[in-house]
């Protein structure tokens, strides 16, 4: 290919990629500069898109692993894969770094409605949660419309209770609707036994109508009791609501086996395809590897491993390798707190200032519509100009507000600059953190135009001779 | 509305009729003659659009009751409730028949692959299906895409083994794919055991790619050993097959505590509009009232239930009472074997040659499409002609082939004439028989569609001087 006429080569990209430019709603195809780099970028979306390798990890993942719980004997098997997977594909450098991580047992979760009609509920225990005593918690519910409506109430009205918050969440390409009800899941443990609550349960944080429930991490707060946490399926916190349309007094019975298990060791494992003229200079794309136990964590977040992990392959295999390395970091544990995301960034403080940019793939495997960057202001249109061949993988080149993904969160406020390569997230809720989080859940091609975008990514800011630094100061809020 | 100018009364229907219209791909209005018949099928068909009846039944019942499996407790209650709503409706007769019914207990399921990679699987107990052992069973498993298949395998390779019949079902408006795949269920266990297998598990008999199983009857047979029987999710079905590409000894471990409680006493229970000039010849429209355990069984039956009682409530409240006396009846065990639907020819055989028609309401709460009949051939043309009015409605008319519902079935067999109003089915199986089968899966727009239907068609049925028998002699398959 490297002596193909580039701009015959362009037009080639264009043709073979016009199906996919369909797809995407207000695409922006910019004119590409004639580069050695933009053909590069070119010849990685062209081999990403016709190769399998990204979902052939992701399949690998689920179907020899499966679910792999933070601190779980699984946790260390997946360990254990993502070491072999990695070396066998060939990288530079394949290595893990400790990490101390909670461990939780899920146990077994049952509910039911006793007063005034009896009818089991599809609940799931709450991430962290604590059990129930072993006889369970019988009382009468007392509902709200929000954390917010919980944090707002009369403690006569909820003491003695089990709180139910039945937020809905709202779908978005963005996934944003999460943001707003999320809270209630992490904090409302906390708000309802302040109130003098027996138990919480919540509305599942989801945009689905399945009779699954969405477990996910809760906190609890020192001073404040423990109380357990639970979720509900959909179907039956309408069933609730539809039962309190015909009685105040809807009487809850909960019973929670979970409990925490203390410290363990798990791994950020990681990958390295070597810089050839600036190997101390990194670019950092990851993922996390740890998943929920309900699901076999394909959507969450076995794709964004295989993404991100197929993406440093095609830079690996490149006959020119670009001049910073490119490190895959699967990191661990960042369902129960970016644990691992977290302890990276302790470990690596003193080489922080050689990190050129970071992102983290962790929405699914839905298309990538939008690149953001949170990079120095003044370069920023030439970090966008850098980028134009990313729009012909559908990608548009958006604003320079990143936050770079869950467990690359802290780096920016370290002076790291990131990337947020935003992924369709509409149907993204639907699936996480339940049963449902399977492999028949990924569509195969958007989850290679996700490696696409990845390679692309990667490789430019490997090559590129731009100053990212500093960021701009954070507005405050 | 009796002194209204009918011409004008039919131009209305088909003005505010019209958003629906376009609901339906293929749509057949025909010219319908102004009779003073089709002015009250037409202004049924209105009443039952703006009425929210339908909905609000179909609510009581799964809020109310919800599960309802034959035999157990919620099965009598669900009884009580039947017998509470059809009285405080206003009929003019409300009655119930005892049936003897099989009685089985779930209790609980559990199965996991213990090699080559440890995996938890989804699994549900088919009905009827015997436990494990107490210590539960581990086998490797072999693998057939049809029951066919199993029954054509030779038993050397099933011996001992867990037969694993991986069925796909097919997706289709009618719901016809179900048909192709629901005997792996219903005689797999047999099957199997006649080779020497120690267990079976299926493939869910449904369409979607959720991760829950759908239970559903099987059955055994003298003289065959009675071997445990499961379904799988299709996520997990999908997992096999991918271990199975890596290795061909795949062992599962199952685990199953249900058993057959023997015979237990339910109800058929029954609602009628006293017919004003032939009171003994009966239009009889029917559902099923008993459901299995998983979900509320909101689209099996709660919507036939919903949809059978207010069709005839909008015909009890009419000022002219029809012909003929309409017959809700409310089956007991339909799922477990056509039990109620049994019971009643059993029990009615003296006064089945005074039906003059019968249909059931059976696939959830899908817009109805076309209605077919099962009546003399030589008026069946006369029939559809009296039938022009459910075309504003969305109805086609459709053939002579009906066979008229799982617990009407029977009828023909015995001279009774049977409708089928053919309802759209493309996500019915999705649901069915899962946890999934829960009000929200309902759409009450659809649900009233419905009702209009078996309203216009049972009045229309219980007017017409029409003698639908003798019924054509059936074709030898």
């Amino acid at each position: 290919m490297k002596n193909y006429n580039k701009a015959l080569f362009a037009g080639m990209v264009f043709t073979a990629l016009s199906g996919c430019q369909n797809q995407t709603n207000d695409t922006q195809v910019t004119k590409i500069e004639n580069t050695k780099d933009n053909a590069v970028s070119q010849q990685l979306v062209l081999k990403a898109l016709d190769s399998s390798l990204g979902y052939e990890i992701v399949e690998s993942l689920t179907v020899e692993v499966g679910p792999r719980l933070a601190g779980s004997e699984k946790d260390i098997i997946a360990v254990e894969w993502a070491m072999d997977k990695l070396k066998s594909l060939g990288f530079d450098k394949v290595y893990k770094e400790s990490v101390q991580v909670p461990a939780w047992y899920r146990g077994s979760a049952k509910a039911s409605i006793t007063a005034p009609y009896e009818q089991p509920l599809v609940i799931t225990a709450l991430g962290g949660s604590v059990s129930t005593p072993e006889e369970g918690i019988q009382a009468n519910i007392v509902r709200f419309d929000t954390l917010a409506d919980l944090q707002a109430a009369d403690p006569e009205l909820v003491k003695g209770k089990i709180a139910f918050i039945d937020h809905k969440t709202e779908r978005h390409i963005s996934g944003k609707g999460y943001g707003k009800s999320v809270g209630g899941r992490s904090r409302g443990a906390v708000a309802a036994a302040e109130k003098g609550a027996v138990a919480v349960v919540i509305r599942s944080i989801g945009t689905d109508h399945d009779r699954m429930a969405h477990t996910g991490m809760m906190r609890y707060k020192d001073g404040v009791k423990k109380i357990p946490a639970a979720a509900l399926s959909a179907p039956d916190a309408d069933m609730i609501n539809s039962m309190l349309k015909r009685d105040d007094n809807i009487t809850l019975s909960l019973n929670l086996t979970s409990k925490n298990l203390g410290v363990a060791t798990s791994y950020n494992v990681i990958a390295e395809v070597t810089g050839s003229s600036k190997p101390e200079e990194i670019v950092l794309i990851g993922a996390h590897l740890d998943s929920w136990d309900e699901g076999t964590g394909a959507i969450d977040d076995g794709a964004g491993v295989a993404i991100v992990t197929a993406a440093a392959k095609l830079i690996q295999d490149l006959p020119q390798k670009p001049a910073r390395t490119i490190r895959v970091v699967l990191y661990a544990a960042e369902e129960v707190g970016l644990v691992g995301g977290k302890a990276y960034v302790k470990q690596h403080i003193d080489e922080l200032e050689k990190h050129y940019i970071a992102a983290e793939s962790d929405f699914g495997a839905g298309r990538i519509y939008q690149i953001d960057f949170n990079v120095n202001p003044n370069v920023f249109e030439q970090v966008q100009l850098e980028h134009q061949s990313m729009t012909i993988n559908g990608v548009k080149l958006g604003n320079n507000k990143a936050s770079g993904g869950p467990d690359v969160s802290m780096m920016p406020g370290l002076g790291v600059p990131v990337a947020s390569l935003r992924q369709d997230g509409t149907d993204y809720f639907d699936y996480h953190h339940t049963p449902n989080d399977t492999l028949d859940k990924i569509d195969p091609k958007a989850l290679a135009q996700n490696v696409a975008a990845y390679a692309q990514f990667a490789y430019i800011m490997a090559q590129s001779e731009l100053d990212l630094r500093p960021l701009a100061k954070k507005e405050p809020k």
